[in-house]
């Protein structure tokens, strides 16, 4: 079956959950004018589902090919790349002084998760495209600029992220591949780059690249890494094509999912070395990978939502169909269709209700980097900063984490049929399982989350967000709606055990900062739970306030995930608070 | 890697957490010699190691090829199955009348454990075989017992079950296949059968199928399906092979995982109808089928443990191996091994608590289930009956639903690496995936432990469970050992968790039966996280007593579990009692 951009849930969750209404209304977004998303976005939808969504399939099965250095991507996608690029859909958020359209990065993300939910491969082409805009607009010299910007931003030319080497992956600062100076100010950079994404295609005619390398005389660790764009040909002073670069494709992996997108291992220096930019200034290349890295993992996040999204509408338009048992109450002959069974309606709520939170988590920290650049006054973009980089870890790990277990769900609603290949569940389940891992491991990000965003302001950017949920909550339980349930109780459970947790955590820190690393990944997911549930019953009490139409189906929602998921705070709680003994004393049991 | 079965833990588990030693004290296994068991296990895990475990990958690789009706295994494989029956091992828990050992079935399990972690897809044949040897005898006729049953239990021949149909998978009794009387006193059968797990192989010189179909003048539903014995080959009077029967492979299916198993649709009729032989009575096919359900579901279980098992060893050697990163407080250069890591610390201890506790529980049911026909009182005959009943959904559905859970965090470890097919761990991780859907998917299983087994005897089998746990989580409170540090809380905790919903879903199971129903998966859930942290618990407390070497790692694992498993009992315990509303009340939003 097909996808469908299920429109008014997103457009739900990024006006009012995300809060993309209120910062359009306060001026945040300058002239930008609100009334244009939904027209952008039944455009992108109308795209994905005639375009890429009837590519997801073929590229699974087709994968690519790895000929001499060429790769051949599957029959139909250069065509696709092609179609989406000439509608300007990767132009959405670029930078106007170079062909983009500047429209608002959470308008973007919405698209992001339609190409995610069509088809993850594709769509993870451009995602590494804008993060090398994003480090060129900020970083790179006029001259380079001119020469890639706009090619970049249209999309005529893609982009690749090269960090990985076999023993630099989360340790990144132990990269070995080097960097000389060159006489004309360029340089040659030497070394071989693994899991390159993207690194060799035949969608476009030129490839730029972004690699980091380390020059002769650099520091070690981090702070001796600098970053260099290295295009797959050179280019003329006219903008025309000139020389192939000393950089190729030696080899692609086989992978479990993701088989359209190439993943290659790239090789410089076999004739004496790539010719490389600076970008930025020598060994500040971490400064400039760290300006772009919020939105590479936010785009990472909202493939978890994507994938999770499509794995949903697959699953229900199953359970719609297929006929097994009866339900209780049932006379007579005949089937009824498995979505009459208790025990499935409640597979189908966890997925659709874990998506929603997701994508509005992820939505929200588009929002929070939109404001972070766009807002007049100063302090409402710091405030901005400190949100976006406090949501970015969260929106990463959790909205992946839930991408693989909706996934799991989905297979498991198809139940034998959801093992077969043809049925298209598993390859959800294969693709989201690299989205936990790439762009910083879902483990990383709870670290960043507890070490860099929790204890680097003494919590100041929890305290800030817990005051915001505490009036969600208190909307809830004065609304009133029995419709809620327990959802006002579940949430305020949470929002206390989030506090308490975090406030733990900074002691923690500060003491015995193992155990406070020992209880990171419950930590986010405690977060998450909190977020998430506070967004959903937001975006409840909105669709009931502005009059959408039937706005109890987000009250149901929001209920759901109260009682189901939110419910799991005070636990995930004691797991942080009760149990970091039980892990760092874990050395005993591991070794035996 | 290869694999090594962790013989010690087996041991405890088996001999303290399952009860086989105390059984065996009692007298109900007669005159079984509980000191052979650890060399039968030892034999066991050697060839395992030796020659299952290296075909394992060769076997996801090669996959399985039909071929004109004609299926080819991976090579290697048939001399492998060849070897593994000369050395006795199908026929450790065959009677002995026809060529069996007539070992416990709990030492089987153990056994069956060993297999599906050194190869789980090789593991399944003899699993489906020993299911057809259970219906077989238990039902069968004099005669087909003297043609048939030692062939199967010395493994010469397979068996496959034959249920599913397309439109007959949870719903058994939908089954359309057709037989009709011959003149002669056998049957002829017609009619397509789907997912036939080693329906067609080239291992053995024949293959004896167990048919569920339909007789012309059967009532509907499950009333109306009979049993039926459809060899390969027809077998002559001598016991040599005769004519080919008319039944034949049509189709294999392209799978997620599981790829040397062969999985077919099975075609009978095309020649006029399989000859097929009645076991038991016409009509009673559903009770020769459920007299065997519970070792097939618990032989499933013991998939989930051995995958588990093997993804846990797999990723305990790479996070000793990887270095990334620096431990807190490491001074100098270099990098740790990522085993330093608290994060990768809490997922190893994840993997290997989770793992240690379905396996307790998969050798309980065994125990049960042995001490259910050996024991020669009736009363206790009886009472291990209600609980080997009892506890098979859960050593099914929690086992399975662990190993899928295991086998993520297994690829998790490996970081990018794991998301490679070379790797080895996306195996496991597909591989595991079949396991919580086939032989009744879990939600089946936890409707089945809510309805049935929680259901009939009004708790009865529980509350006598209950008590038995209450006296552990008592021995773990007045050991006062502080290194079980809150594991004595929780427990207790989980315990009364698990109590009083257990009423709560009996009272509704009366009063309002779709909130039971919805349920029925949290509680299941709820009620291996309070038997599996109670279980492990008292393997601890027995390795302290019985001079167990460093007694204090299973004390550390028992705590581990407790505090991050056990711990989610209480909200466990509101999703089933608190959400049942949000789950009936979904309807009006996965319609829009």
């Amino acid at each position: 079956m097909t996808y469908r951009a299920p429109i008014n849930d997103i457009l739900l969750s990024l006006n009012h959950g995300a809060g993309l209404a209120a910062a359009v209304e306060a001026g945040h977004y300058g002239d930008f004018d609100g009334d244009i998303t939904a027209a952008v976005l039944e455009e992108a939808g109308k795209f994905a589902s005639d375009v890429l969504a009837p590519l997801n399939r073929v590229g699974d099965e087709h994968g690519i090919k790895l000929d001499n250095g060429k790769v051949t991507t599957a029959p139909g996608w250069p065509d696709a790349y092609h179609r989406w690029t000439a509608a300007g859909w990767n132009a959405v958020s670029g930078p106007e002084a170079f062909g983009g359209q500047g429209l608002p990065l959470a308008v973007n993300a919405a698209c992001t998760e339609i190409w995610s939910a069509s088809n993850v491969a594709f769509g993870l082409c451009p995602l590494l495209t804008l993060s090398a805009i994003e480090a060129l607009d900020a970083h790179g010299s006029a001259e380079l600029k001119k020469t890639y910007l706009e090619k970049l931003v249209t999309g005529e030319w893609t982009g690749t992220m090269q960090l990985t080497e076999p023993n630099a992956g989360s340790d990144v600062g132990a990269l070995r591949t080097r960097a000389e100076r060159a006489p004309d100010g360029t340089y040659r950079i030497k070394g071989t780059k693994i899991f390159i994404t993207y690194g060799e295609h035949d969608m476009t005619d030129n490839i730029v690249h972004f690699v980091l390398a380390r020059l002769p005389d650099a520091p070690s660790g981090t702070k001796g890494i600098s970053l260099f764009l290295v295009p797959k040909f050179l280019v003329n002073a006219d903008g025309s094509l000139g020389e192939r670069n000393d950089i190729h494709a030696s080899g692609v992996e086989h992978k479990l999912g993701m088989h359209a997108s190439p993943t290659c291992t790239m090789t410089m220096g076999d004739k004496g070395g790539a010719i490389g930019y600076l970008i930025g200034e020598e060994n500040q290349g971490m400064r400039c990978m760290f300006t772009m890295m919020n939105q590479a993992r936010l785009g990472v996040g909202l493939e978890g939502v994507g994938i999770a999204d499509r794995a949903y509408q697959q699953a229900l338009a199953y359970a719609q169909e297929r006929r097994q048992g009866k339900a209780i109450g049932h006379k007579g002959d005949g089937m009824d269709p498995i979505i009459v069974h208790p025990d499935v309606k409640r597979m189908l709520m966890q997925m659709r209700s874990m998506t929603a939170a997701a994508r509005t988590i992820c939505y929200a920290t588009a929002v929070a980097l939109d404001v972070s650049v766009r807002a007049r006054d100063a302090k409402v973009r710091a405030e901005a900063a400190a949100r976006g980089a406090l949501l970015t870890p969260i929106a990463k790990a959790f909205s992946t984490d839930i991408g693989n277990e909706v996934a799991y769900l989905g297979v498991q609603i198809h139940g034998g049929m959801g093992f077969i290949e043809e049925t298209g569940a598993a390859q959800h389940y294969r693709d989201a399982r690299i989205t936990s891992i790439y762009e910083g491991t879902n483990g990383i990000q709870s670290i960043d989350l507890v070490t860099r965003k929790l204890g680097a302001n003494g919590g100041a950017s929890v305290w800030a967000l817990l005051d915001e949920l505490a009036a969600v909550i208190k909307q809830v339980e004065t609304s009133n709606d029995p419709a809620f349930g327990t959802t006002g109780a579940k949430l305020r459970d949470a929002h206390a055990a989030l506090e308490r947790t975090s406030k733990w955590l900074l002691e923690r820190l500060a003491s015995a900062p193992n155990e406070a690393l020992a209880g990171a990944t419950p930590y986010l997911r405690l977060f998450a739970a909190t977020l998430g549930g506070c967004m959903l019953a937001g975006e409840a009490l909105a669709a009931k306030a502005n009059g959408e139409a039937e706005p109890q189906r987000y009250v149901a929602l929001a209920r759901f995930f109260a009682e189901n998921i939110a419910v799991q705070a005070p636990s995930l709680e004691k797991t942080v608070t009760e149990s970091a003994e039980a892990v760092t004393g874990a050395d005993a049991v591991l070794a035996g």
